[in-house]
């Protein structure tokens, strides 16, 4: 009775061409850079084709009735489980409360689907359990509907946690790349690369002078002020795998308009300055877990400035560049020296298992 | 600067006492029977706290606007990826759209998190990726947003998929095990059994003279056809992991009404029931991905049974039992020489990894 599962395979159209380059999945297909984008567009939006997924937005934007909702998802996989600054449970509630906040939407109900690995310290999930619960409390949204699966011991990794999110858009603004425009402003909400640094460190068993902690939490509270105080905001995206720099250049491409950063406004620790520097990582493209950049209408870019301020998490916020008249879509960085450099996406894997 | 993560764990409130006896995450957590409930209600439902996940639903259900939501959530973790009558493309597909449907609601929005293992061959996925989406068109749902991760060879098993579901309550009526009364007749949708029994013959190399095939297949459409015809459903459920006995022992337990069960009105093919003897596993506990039970007012019985063996789906559905007067909340089975057991949820793990 068993069928040939190469019979089963050799059902429907084959594999799009560029593929026969990576036979496999490797690492780098899920980290932020190049073979990622190339694996999402080749094998996702071409096979699951719809106007929704097609935004590249951080999550779907749809009507229900009389209601605007986003939704979205992400599952979290980082390594250590237990990390300077927070763990994965918290993670997994205040990444896709983030993810829907950058669709300008008010984070309300979150699905959780655990995957244990056999052997799994019944402690270590009950803390996590515990830190989802505290965070889904701090960003105001509920955890409504779960699911609970094991794997082998060998076959999984403690525990993965997929969570998926509704909000619900209160402000009728259409926020994706598709409304960037030239003379458009780029902000930036503090500054960037600690959560990257912070596990890094942990994995390499780095000790520094003062502890890096991740900067892992729920933005959703400032980009409710920002939408509320009226700021015209074009784009929003938070910073995540790939970090800075592949997020401006997914904005340029998919808008289509060109984007210049200044270096010297993009907020960097010095003791992340130096960790990057001893891991020889860009702190343009390490991941953060609690900051975002918000491309504003340049009208109102000192108003959103002074807001983002105000607000805890957004402190450092800076005006790091703007978006020119050029149409190529590129992303070019005006250096602390004064030298211009093109941004592009990696085109390896710089930190994988970073959420 | 290494924080010990004793420390962090020390924080919050400690793990409640029943896990004492179990210190680590065993399989059976996860395989449907008394540990997995016990895992659900002390390590979730217990820190998770509100009032939507306290229905013991498959999903939660919830107004936004004036649009009446149901909102879901699987990973599929199934073993092997391919297997007579599906893969678990289809499966993430269709398990959530059933999920969506037992609350009664019209599927119509998906999502899909891959947690991909390093060296899954690229073939493998693309058509894993080209049956999603013919499952999706075929149930009516659109796939709008996804997330993609890879961990490690060996941390993970080829490739999970979670999928989140969003539905829309068309129909204003409350179906959840709260609204089952005495006297409700139970509908089962047809012969049970066949995709763990498919599954666990594919594992164990078994053949059979014909081959057994899941039944795994999106009931929605059968459902909607049950509320368009008005009739009066009290609760819905599907009848995975656990099968029928464990579905049918959830809702007698959360109603708090018993259920007499009527083991010759059950329909189990005979292949099934011939392989069920040989792996031993009794067909009442093993897992189904697209049967469903349907607790009916006992007037809507009949009309109902009529509209569901005139669906492809429902070809074999039968009145298997009937809600008693009596207020234990227990199930008992007549079996086919008459006698009179008692159905419980399995203490132990039956299938591991079926869906």
């Amino acid at each position: 009775m068993k069928r040939d599962v190469s019979e089963t395979l050799a059902a429907g159209p084959s594999c799009p061409i560029p593929f026969s380059d990576y036979p496999q999945v490797l690492m780098a297909h899920g980290g932020g850079g190049k073979l990622m984008n190339q694996l999402i567009e080749k094998m996702f939006l071409s096979t699951f084709k719809n106007s929704l997924l097609e935004t590249r937005h951080d999550g779907a934007v749809f009507s229900l009735g009389n209601t605007r909702l986003a939704f979205t998802t992400d599952s979290y996989v980082i390594r250590p489980l237990f990390f300077p600054g927070g763990n994965i449970g918290e993670l997994a509630v205040y990444g896709t409360v983030n993810d829907l906040a950058m669709c300008g939407a008010r984070p309300r109900y979150l699905s959780a689907g655990f995957i244990l690995e056999e052997g799994l310290p019944m402690e270590t999930l009950w803390q996590i359990a515990q830190s989802m619960q505290r965070a889904a409390e701090k960003a105001g949204v509920q955890l409504v509907t779960g699911d609970t699966k094991v794997v082998d011991k060998g076959k999984g990794d403690g525990v993965f946690i997929n969570t998926a999110g509704i909000g619900i858009i209160e402000y009728d603004r259409p926020i994706a790349p598709a409304s960037v425009k030239p003379g458009d402003r780029v902000l930036l909400s503090g500054d960037i690369g600690r959560h990257g640094v912070a596990i890094m460190a942990v994995r390499e068993g780095l000790a520094f002078e003062t502890t890096i902690e991740s900067d892992c939490a729920a933005v959703s509270g400032l980009v409710m002020a920002l939408l509320e105080a009226g700021i015209e905001i074009h784009c929003l995206r938070d910073l995540t795998r790939g970090g800075l720099a592949s997020a401006i250049v997914e904005i340029a491409e998919a808008s289509g308009c060109s984007i210049q950063l200044e270096e010297r406004n993009i907020p960097v620790r010095e003791a992340v300055r130096g960790a990057c520097e001893m891991l020889g990582l860009d702190p343009l493209y390490v991941a953060n877990e609690g900051r975002f950049l918000a491309i504003v209408a340049p009208a109102d870019a000192d108003r959103a400035l002074q807001i983002m301020r105000a607000h805890p998490l957004g402190e450092g916020a800076s005006l790091v560049g703007r978006v020119t008249d050029d149409r190529t879509g590129l992303v070019s960085l005006k250096s602390l020296v004064g030298t211009s450099r093109v941004i592009d996406r990696l085109s390896g894997e710089q930190l994988p298992r970073i959420c």
